[in-house]
């Protein structure tokens, strides 16, 4: 069923309107009356939706119930990720969003190659949020998971920090798997830290442990920096019980 | 260290010569005397050796040890996938092979778009494998997952069905999650089939269902179909102990 994200105030009444770009991927649905539709206020709550009327770039929309959205984890799971080249790092919103990540941060390492300075990560992060935003509509999620850019790997470790699982992969780590820090995946809160092309460096990795995050690893073989995060998050919903 | 994939008899020795595309690539590396590279053999043995000379396109290896590879997992894990555009295979193809698949089957659906004819296929084919290969070299596999193509889903799914434990992901399946389905993980084969863009049918979830499959959910999120079989296969290789 098509899903648009609108406002929270949009779901308060018994009608609502969408216009412009909304109005315009309807018209390309071929949407028209009756068919039905859900608008999502991207805080959990779903519409169901008929459509009344489809003219002049407007589509109205009999709002017939709202109901909590099926499909948010209950694990809030965090992606942090040392900057990767551009077209990397925008894959890994789009399926991390699927995979039902809660948020997604980027922060510069000492290796990462991609540094945006402030005036093109304003743009960056707008051109972000809108793969986040496209990925929660296509795989039906009730929240739209915000893109965030930190300053530095310290502001990144502090914030990673205080959820109540963190953890911090390391393709030199040979001790601690992830199923052993993760254990019974008892923690609502959960922030799961991977590095860019070139790795983390050893001082990377001494902070986040100094910060109380486990290091572990993901196995023997070595993953791209776009598939580690999405390995982990995959592993994480599976251990929490979010997988089904 | 770089990696190459090489016969089992070019181990036997204590020599190694590379030549052609891999000595070409050894330049690109910019490889000289002294250095140290792996040559693999493809069926799980690593040897390590020392670069002797490297002149006339002609890379010559001494080589110090053969130990088996530690980065094969002990479960072999297939993925099989209805054909979907090519991008996507080659994507799920590349990234399997980074999280440890043992083999990855192609197959067409009754809803797959994308189906290559006889000609095309074995070119594709070889385009495939060569992904694989490259993939496996990149994250130290000590095996190429082998691209297999079948006739139809009926011989999909009496091959995936021979596995200790398979699964097929549907995403109208509510009840069973991959956990219940998955429980101890203790099988060392496993099957896992996921469908095409347009998804499966009942029809064929049926089969799959006669034939012994676990049908399964990955959760209230629709994953697109090439985010499906990764999910499921990160999930697993945790479940089985395999992520570190």
């Amino acid at each position: 069923m098509p899903r648009f994200f609108v406002s929270s105030e949009t779901l308060q009444g018994t009608r609502a309107v969408l216009t412009g770009e909304q109005a315009a991927h309807a018209k390309v649905l071929r949407l028209g009356c009756g068919d039905e539709v859900t608008l999502c206020d991207g805080c959990g709550n779903d519409a169901e939706c008929r459509v009344e009327s489809f003219s002049s770039g407007e589509l109205v929309l009999e709002i017939c119930a709202v109901r909590p959205s099926g499909a948010e984890p209950k694990l809030r799971c965090s992606i942090y990720m040392g900057f990767p080249k551009a077209d990397k790092f925008e894959h890994v919103i789009q399926k991390a969003t699927e995979l039902g990540a809660y948020e997604v941060v980027v922060f510069p390492c000492t290796r990462s190659v991609s540094r945006p300075d402030a005036k093109s990560l304003a743009k960056k992060l707008e051109r972000w949020q809108k793969i986040a935003a496209s990925a929660a509509e296509q795989s039906g999620r009730g929240r739209i998971p915000q893109v965030l850019a930190l300053d530095s790997f310290d502001a990144a470790v502090k914030r990673a920090a205080e959820a109540e699982f963190s953890a911090l992969f390391y393709e030199n780590e040979r001790t601690c798997s992830m199923a052993s820090a993760v254990g019974s995946a008892a923690f609502e809160t959960a922030s799961l830290m991977t590095g860019p092309e070139g790795g983390l460096t050893e001082q990377e990795v001494q902070k986040a442990q100094d910060a109380g995050m486990a290091v572990c690893s993901l196995g023997p073989r070595i993953l791209r920096c776009e598939t580690a995060p999405l390995c982990a998050l995959s592993a994480l919903m599976y251990a929490a019980g979010e997988l089904g």
